[in-house]
């Protein structure tokens, strides 16, 4: 799409980022921020910046308003023409005929977006509007946004995508850490995974995938929990958890070549070289985990949880990705199958990056009096399921499925180690909460 | 993807839909469910479907467990050998060496997903993962996965694609009709919109596009409403309202002309020929709409809000899709911007399909004295929009947007006039608040 010839008093005819050499000569309008402003003799040089990237302006210093005088992020539009340059950094810089200030910016401002000033996370974070112009965060998005496209196209092909209920009526995995609504006299939950609706659509759609929101009330801060995140979950009929991993092994390999590919800009600003993975990843047991921290001197029994200290000490023999699989059933859910010839052992999966866990999955559990049994074992009160066993009944395939942190993907794809710097507006900011 | 050669015990070779004539006298293995079944002598005839199409089975009763006496909708894995048939319906047929069932389906059910027996829509929401089985609602819900992709394909070129928070710390608009929540001994609420955090996103962004949840705590059920819904939001700096009137408008073509290209089958179970828009939609403003009352004998005055039975006398008239423009300011929430030469009239449009209303956007205020003002004006306190209005100081650029509600356009798209058909589990039923 482009602009129509006559524009609007704020429209602009090109981003910075469409402009080329070979257009010298061509009248053109753009809209920006003032990144940088040097005043030489009457003539004013301005470095403007919009999404796409920035260019130089020169003007003279009555060219419109008093434009020495604008202050730095400036909202400003120029008119001009495109011409040669005898600057180092550009290629090619603007003759403005005109420029008109649209929003002057107050100074100093609260954060610097140039970051030759940095500013700590909150700070960033309680101003995120400016800290959107700071290259390293935006880039991070536009990473972002790349990579929920990518996800989408991988998975699009061959599974449906629904939206599942946040609102739910019950906790939907049994679990506590829910945040808990009025719903019209009654007593609502935000949904903290898509886990039994994804379930059940596989009964009519087979395959089915979501990209969402979900909430846990967690009050950590250890940046790699959020109350509020971005989950990608997938479901399968007649796959089982070997299927799944699979998909997900994929599907990851995919978004690291896209962003490799299609965010060389970005990933330089953050100054990140991103190592794309190929398949198959390694698969570890939880047995094989236990004997490496024996080694290490930690005495681990079966069925003992693999905490954070753990999981570092296995990650830094596993610096990558791979798979944990075979964990003690009494670790897992009460939806996932056991194995056949071990029944203590779980048909699951953890997809792990180095000591930080991205993704779990399994098979799932499809027959109803299978569930309701561990169900009781979990100490889980089957009526409360009611409505959701019931649906087995009707002719449930068996299928498989996996959710993966979107947030923590990000901070692998973007080389942060925080998920807050991955998130607009992370939840614990108290600026959002007044 | 296509599964290995040695399967798991549920697993499947093929999906129906990718069986072709050409595949006669391969082995295959399919997975689904039992739509119908007839015994004719030792042979058993299934009809076998997935999510992708259905095929005839041919088995001597006795290939695997008793065939013949499984219940319809059961879940079954079909070992066989493609072959030439002599039904009419379909063009080869699977003779299957074994038949195993994975999943007997209880008889009678409670819907019959065949729809040879009608079930009523609360009926049907109330069984809704048997519900998906029919294929009407299953079209439904392959059509608004296209949607999806084919709304993000076309705004991820020019747009970045956000997430913005569902949980926010005070009323985004100022609007009543919020559900409110604790979150650590703090009250929050559920976003309606997401307005003022993507407006702040222009300022480093410049143009952002969001598909996403969004809570509204009206308790109505007039089959166009829901308390949690699809919204599609873009918002762009440098645009004008015109402007992003244009990316709507070219937006729900390529929306149309995808699902008419891509979703045949499904608009065909639907029984819906859908008619493809073609640009530049007809623009009707307020006042046109006033004269065509009217003429009607309904006597509205300059600054009266339209109510449904209006809407439907203009839609009358205007039965495809139509801008309705130029709204009194008075109608407007307090981010739209007044028109220059005309301060009462906004710079704003509705789109509207027919009497339905899709879609509103228009120009937003980028000065934080005249949002003051307009706050005050409408009773607001600036006190409390003090965070969002600091934003403005920064060096806001001029930016417009609009907010689209996917659920309306998806009865559009299905030939539906129920948003509770095009969502999964729409939240006034019951059975999912226990």
């Amino acid at each position: 799409m482009k602009y129509p010839a006559i524009l609007v008093e704020f429209t602009k005819s090109h981003d910075v980022g469409d402009l080329k050499k070979s257009m010298i000569g061509e009248q053109i309008v753009l809209g920006g921020w003032i990144e940088d402003l040097r005043k030489m003799g009457k003539m004013v040089f301005v470095t403007l910046r919009d999404a796409s990237g920035r260019c130089q302006i020169i003007a003279k210093d009555q060219a419109g308003e008093d434009v020495s005088k604008m202050t730095r992020q400036s909202v400003i539009r120029v008119q001009g023409t495109i011409q040669e340059t005898r600057a180092r950094d550009f290629d090619f810089e603007i003759k403005a005929n005109h420029i008109q200030l649209l929003t002057a910016a107050i100074h100093p401002l609260p954060v610097d977006p140039i970051g030759r000033v940095q500013s700590n996370i909150d700070t960033r974070l309680n101003h995120r509007a400016l800290d959107m112009r700071n290259q390293r965060t935006s880039s991070i998005f536009h990473i972002r946004h790349v990579a929920l496209q990518s996800i989408r196209s991988h998975l699009a092909d061959r599974f449906t995508e629904i939206t599942t209920p946040k609102i739910i009526g019950s906790a939907s995995e049994g679990g506590a850490n829910l945040f808990s609504l009025e719903y019209f006299g009654r007593t609502a939950y935000l949904a903290q995974s898509p886990q039994l609706y994804k379930e059940q659509m596989t009964m009519g759609l087979e395959r089915v995938f979501e990209v969402s929101n979900f909430y846990r009330a967690e009050n950590s801060h250890t940046g790699r929990h959020l109350t509020e995140f971005t989950s990608v979950d997938i479901e399968a009929a007649f796959m089982d958890y070997t299927d799944v991993m699979t998909t997900l092994e994929s599907m990851i390999c995919r978004v690291f070549k896209d962003i490799s590919d299609l965010c060389t800009v970005p990933l330089a600003n953050l100054a990140h070289e991103l190592a794309v993975p190929s398949a198959p990843f390694e698969v570890i047991t939880y047995q094989d985990a236990l004997d490496e921290l024996q080694e290490e001197g930690h005495d681990l029994s079966f069925g003992d949880d693999l905490q954070d200290a753990h999981l570092r000490i296995v990650g830094k023999n596993h610096p990558g990705f791979y798979f944990l699989t075979d964990w003690p059933m009494s670790l897992k859910p009460f939806y996932i199958m056991g194995r056949d010839d071990n029944p203590d052992i779980s048909k699951s999966f953890d997809l792990q990056y180095g000591y930080l866990e991205l993704s779990s999955g399994g098979t799932r559990l499809h027959d109803a009096s299978t569930i309701r049994g561990r169900l009781i074992q979990q100490g889980l009160n089957p009526e409360q399921f009611a409505d959701h066993l019931e649906v087995f009944g009707w002719g449930m395939p068996p299928h498989s499925g996996w959710g993966m942190g979107l947030d923590r993907l990000m901070t692998i794809l973007t080389g942060t180690d925080n998920v807050r710097e991955v998130v607009l507006y992370p939840r614990d900011t108290d600026r959002l909460l007044p």
